[in-house]
C-alpha cells in the first residue's frame, strides 16, 4: 500500500508574494498541481499534503481532489516534523509492499517514471533519490559503503575533505517502509543548531537498524530542482519549456525556435505541423495534420482541423476550427467560436459564440457574436452583429449563401434568409427575405454651398 | 568539367513526415534548395540529384531547374550505390579539370566558399571535407600518413584506441576525378554487415591506386551538420539564423536581439536600420537608410523607403512603402499595397492592391482595397471600400486632398473628386464631385417614449 | 573635488553609421547617457565630455545637461591627448580629495557602485579599474609588485611569456589626483608606432614618482565591455537586459522568460506582477500589485493599477489605467488615454486623449479620441468619435450610463446625456438628451426585382 506525503508548508519568503510558495506556477499550473500529477500516476492508496504557511489558500486551491487529504504543520519545525504530521493519515496493509514516498511541493517537476524507479530501487528498504552534480557545495553528500549501499548522508558543513569530493548528493526525496518510517520519525531529535527535526536523519536510523538503503537517480537534472525564488522559478520554467519543445520535436512537430515555444497545458499534434516563433499554447490544444501556426499566436483550449493555416498574431480561445480554414493575421476567436471547413476569418475580426458554415468568409474588421451563419456566406468588412441591447444578448441567423454588404449592422434577433443580399451600410432591424436585396439607404446629396472648416486660431 | 552529385534519396524516418526529407525546410526553403544554391555558385557543367524515397515529390518541387538532372536510386543500397546511379549523367572533358563533387540533400548549409576550397585542395586527386570535432564518437576518423596525406578512413567500430583519439572526422562530402570515380565505384563491394555500397570505400582505392588524398575544412561547423530529425532541423535553423543575424550586424544593422531575428530569404538594409525583437522577414525585403522596424513585425517581399518607421505588430506582404512613412502598430499591407512618401497607415487598417499618394493618412480601423488614392487624402476611421459585389472586384478612386469622413462606405466603382469632402457615415454609391460636401444622412430623432429593455428572467 | 572626464570623440567606423559612436543606444538610450547617469551618481563638481567625431551632434544631444561641459579633441591623437583637452575645465580644491576619474562614452554600463569602489581604492594615489578575464589576449596586463601594488601595465605585444600568463587586465578606466594627472599628461610622449598619446602611460609616471597605484574590480564583467561594432552593441544590450530581468526577478516579479524581456527605461512593479513572454517596456512604467501582462505587449510611459489584466498584443503609450481593468487583446491606448477603475477595452479598440469612467466598456473595434466618457457607459462595436474635421479636433462628451449602439458615429463637438441610448448605426450630429433613445435611421426596404451581379468574363 503506497502513501505519498507532499510537503507544502513553506512560506517562500524570497518569492516576495502574497501567495503560498506551492501555489506559484510553472507552465501555468501551481507547482503543487505538478507534484500531485506525478503522485497520482503512481496510483497511491493515499496522498497527504502537509500544509503550513497559507494552509487555507493551498487547501482551497486543491479542494475536492480525489484521494488527497491535508495535514497541518503548525508551527514548522523541519521536514521530519512535517512528515510526522502526516503519519495519522498513512494507510498500512500487508507489510512488504507498504511504503511511504515523500515529495516536495516546491520541487514540482519530478516525473512519475523517476519515482517508479525509486520505489523499485527500494527493494523493501529505504530508497533515496540522489543526483550526481558538478558542484556539490552545500548539499548533503551520499556516503556509500564498500558494497555500494548508502551508509550515511553527510551535510556539507560536517563533511571531511574526502567526503566533500563526493559529487553524489541527496535530493530529499525518499521512499521508506511505512511502519519503519513511523518508528524512525519517533526517534529523530531536534538537537541541532536550528532546533528542527530533519527527515534525512532517518537514514542513519535505517542503517543502524540494518535496513538496506538504496539510491536511484532521476532521468533529468531539472526533475529535482526546487523553487525558492522567482529566479529559480524562471529557470525551471525554461527548463520545462525546453523539455516540452523537445517532446514536440521528437513527436515530429517543426518548431521554428524551440526556445520560443511556450506550452502551458497539453498540445496534441498530427503529422507535419509547423509552429512559428513566439507562440503560446494554454490548456488543451489539438492541431491536426498539416496545420501551420504563424508567428506570435496565442491559442488556448482549441481544436484546429487538418490543413488549416493560422497567420501571425491570431488569438484563439475555447474554439473549434474545421479543416482547411484560414485564420488571421490578427483574427480573434473567442469562446464558442465554431468554424466549419474552409472558413476564412481575416484581420481585425472577432468571433464569439457563433457557428460559421463551410466556406464562409469574414475577412476584414468585423464583430460576429451570438450568430449562426450558414455555408458560403460572405460577411463584408465592418459587419457588426448588434447582439447586446444593454441587458440581454440576442441571436443573429444568417442562412447559406447570403451576402452581407460592408458596414452592415444586424440588430439581433434577426434572420437573413438563404441567398439574401444586404447592401452596404444597412441597419437590419427586421428579417431579410431569402434571395432578395435588402437595404436601408438614404439618397446621396451634394451640398454646393458648403465650405471646409478653417483652422481655429 | 565539374559535375555535382547531390544525394537526395533518403526517407528521413525520424522526421515522422509525409514529406521526403530533403523537402523539409531551413529558413523557409527546402534543404535541397540550399544545396542547389551552393552547387550553382560553383558553375558546374551538370548537377545530378539522386532521388529515391518520394522521388516524384522531390522532382516535382525542382522541375525545370536549369542544369539539373535527376537519377533514381531504387532500391537504396548505400551512398556508393547512390552515386553509381548518377554516373551515366556525368560529363567529362579534358582529364585534369574533370571532377565530381558529392553533396547531400540533408546537409543543407554547406557554403560555396567551403566547396571551392575543397575543389582547390583536390589538386587533381581526391579531396575529402573533414572536420575536427570535440567528440568524434561514432564518426569515421581521418588517418593521415607521415606526409600529412589522408591514408584511410577508419569507422568508429573498427578503430583502435589510438585511432579513436583522432578528432578529425569525415563529413562525407568529397570531390574526385570523374573517370577515377567511375572506376572506383565499379570496384567497391557491399560485403559488409548492412550489405550496402559505401562511397567512403573509394578512399582506400584511391590510396591503393597512388592517387593523393587531400582534405579541406569548412569555415563553420554548421556547414556540415546533417538533418535526420526535427530536433536537428531546429538546431540547424537556429545556427543559420544566428549566422544571418551576425551578417546583418556586420553590415551595420542594429538588432535589438540577434537571437530573436528570423530571416527566411534575403534582407538588404541601408545605413542605420534598426530592427526590434521578434521580427520575421520572408522572401526579399529591402529596408532603406534609417528605417526602424518595431517589435514583432512580419515582413514578406517588400521595399520600404528611407526614414520610414514601422510600429509593432505590423504585417506587410508584397508591398512597397515610400520614404518617411509611418506604419502601425497593427497595420496590414497586403499584396499590391503601394504607398508613396510620408503616408501614414495606422492601427487596424488593411490596405490591399491600392495606391496611396504622398502624405495620405489612413490612421484608424479601415479597409482599403482596389483603390487609387491621391495625395494628402484623409481617410477617416472606419472607412471601407466596398470593392466586392460577391463576384467581381471594382475600383475606387479618391483624388488629391479629399477628406473621407468616418465610417464611410465607398461602393465601387466610384470616384471622389479632388478636394471633395464626404460626411461621416456616408454610403457613397455615385461619384462625389470635386471640392464639395457629399453625404447621405437621415435627420437625427429622439424617441421620448422609449424605455430601455429589461433583463430577461 | 571630483572631476569626471568622459572620452566621447571616437568615430566608431565599424558601426557603419552616420551617428557618432557614443550616440548609439543601449536599452533605448545613447551610450553616453548611461555613462553620464553613472557619473552623476558620484556627484562630481564637474563632468567634461571630450568630443571629436560628430562633436556637434553629440553636444546637441546633451545640450543643457547640468554640470556638463564639452571639450573638443581635434584631431584625435590618443586617449592621453583626449584627457589633455579636458584639463582646462578641471576644478581643483584642497589637495587630497581632488581627483579626476576618466570614463569612456563607449563603455556605457559601468555602474556607480563600481566607480565608488575605484575612488575609494585610490587612497590618495592612482587607481585603475582592472578585470580578471579568461582570455587576456590583446589586453594590457597588470603587473603587480611583491607588495601587491600595480607596478606597470604591459601591452600584449610587449609582454613576456610570463606576463602574457597574467589574466588581470586594464580596462582603461582610472582615477588620479588631479594635479598629478595634469603633470603626468604634460610628460607623456607620442613616440610610438601610432604616434598617439596614451593615457595608460601615466601609470609608469606615477610609479616613477612614487605615487601608489591601486586597482579595483567591477562587480560584473559587462560593466567594462566597450562597443565598437553592432555585434558588441547587441551583446551588451543582451547582457544588460539579462541584468535588468534579474533585478525584476529579485524584486519579486514573475517573468515567463527572462531572455524575452526588454526594458528600455524604468519599470516599477508591485507585488505578484506577472509578465509574459515578448513584452517590451519603454520609458517609465508602473505596474501595481497583481497586474498581469500577457504575451507580446508593448508598454511605454504608463501607470497601470492593481489587479489589471492586460491581454496579448496590447500597445500602451503615455496612458493611465485604473485598478481591475481589462485590456486587450489588441487594445491600443495612445497618449492621453486615462482609464478609471474596472474599465474594459477590448480588441481592435483605439483610445486617444480620452477619459473613461469606472466600469465603462469599449470591447470591440472602436476609435475613441478626444472624448470624456463617464462611468458604466457601454460603447458598442464599431463606434467612432469623429473628432477631426480636417483641420481642428473637437470634443465628445458621453455621460454616465449611456449606451452607444454599434457602428455609431459621434460627430464632435457633441454630448450624449446621462443614461441616453443611441441606436445602432446612428450618425449623431447634435446632442442626445439624457435618458432617451436617439437615432438616425432609414426604413429597411427589400427590392423584389433585384438580381445578383454576374461574374464578368
Amino acid at each position: 500500500m503506497l502513501n505519498i506525503v507532499i510537503l507544502a508548508a513553506g512560506l517562500g519568503k524570497r518569492m516576495q508574494s502574497d501567495l503560498p510558495k506551492v501555489l506559484h506556477r510553472i507552465a501555468g499550473r501551481p507547482m503543487l498541481a505538478h507534484v500531485l500529477d506525478a503522485a497520482r500516476q503512481l496510483q497511491p492508496a493515499r496522498i497527504v499534503v502537509v500544509t503550513g504557511h497559507g494552509a487555507e489558500q493551498v487547501q482551497a486551491a486543491f479542494q475536492g481532489e480525489a484521494g488527497v487529504v491535508f495535514a497541518l504543520q503548525q508551527p514548522q519545525q523541519g521536514t521530519g516534523h512535517a512528515v510526522q504530521q502526516a503519519l495519522p493519515h498513512l494507510l498500512e496493509g500487508n507489510g512488504d509492499a507498504d511504503a511511504t514516498l515523500v515529495l516536495y511541493g516546491d520541487v514540482p517537476l519530478v516525473q512519475a517514471e523517476t519515482l517508479s524507479g525509486l520505489l523499485q530501487a527500494r527493494a523493501g528498504g529505504l530508497a533515496l533519490l540522489t543526483e550526481t552534480v558538478d558542484d556539490p557545495t552545500g548539499y548533503g553528500r551520499i556516503v556509500r559503503n564498500a558494497a555500494g549501499n548508502v551508509e550515511r548522508i553527510v551535510e556539507h558543513k560536517d563533511a571531511t575533505d574526502a567526503q566533500r569530493a563526493i559529487r553524489e548528493v541527496n535530493t530529499g526525496i525518499l521512499a521508506a517502509p511505512t511502519a519503519r518510517l513511523r518508528d524512525w520519525l519517533g526517534r529523530i531529535s531536534n538537537d541541532n543548531a536550528q532546533g528542527e527535526y530533519y527527515l534525512t536523519d532517518v537514514v542513519a536510523l535505517a542503517v543502524a537498524d540494518g535496513v538496506p538503503v538504496h539510491a536511484a537517480q532521476p532521468a533529468a537534472a531539472w526533475e529535482t530542482l526546487g523553487v525558492n525564488s522567482r529566479l529559480q522559478q524562471a529557470q525551471l520554467e525554461r527548463a520545462w519549456q525546453q523539455e516540452q519543445a523537445r517532446r514536440q520535436l521528437e513527436a515530429g512537430v517543426t518548431l521554428a525556435d524551440p526556445a520560443r515555444f511556450d506550452l502551458r497545458g497539453e498540445l496534441v499534434c498530427g503529422r507535419d505541423v509547423f509552429i512559428d516563433v513566439g507562440c503560446v499554447f494554454e490548456g488543451r490544444v489539438e492541431l491536426a495534420d498539416g496545420v501551420r501556426i504563424g508567428p506570435h499566436c496565442v491559442i488556448r483550449n482549441a481544436v484546429i482541423g487538418a490543413g488549416t493555416q493560422v497567420e501571425a498574431f491570431t488569438h484563439i480561445e475555447e474554439a473549434r476550427v474545421g479543416a482547411d480554414a484560414r485564420l488571421g493575421p490578427y483574427a480573434r476567436l473567442r469562446p464558442g467560436a465554431d468554424l466549419s471547413q474552409a472558413v476564412h476569418v481575416g484581420n481585425f475580426v472577432e468571433i464569439k459564440k457563433s457557428t460559421l458554415g463551410a466556406g464562409t468568409k469574414a475577412n476584414h474588421l468585423a464583430y460576429i457574436g451570438d450568430a449562426t451563419i450558414g455555408a458560403r456566406v460572405n460577411v463584408g468588412a465592418g459587419t457588426i452583429t448588434c447582439n447586446y441591447d444593454g441587458v440581454n444578448k440576442h441571436q443573429t441567423i444568417i442562412e447559406d449563401d447570403a451576402f452581407i454588404g460592408s458596414d452592415t449592422q444586424l440588430v439581433a434577433p434577426v434572420t437573413v434568409g438563404q441567398g439574401a443580399t444586404l447592401a452596404a451600410g444597412t441597419t437590419l432591424t427586421r428579417d431579410a427575405p431569402a434571395g432578395r436585396l435588402t437595404l436601408s439607404r438614404v439618397p446621396q446629396v451634394t451640398v454646393e454651398s458648403w465650405r471646409r472648416p478653417e483652422r481655429k486660431k
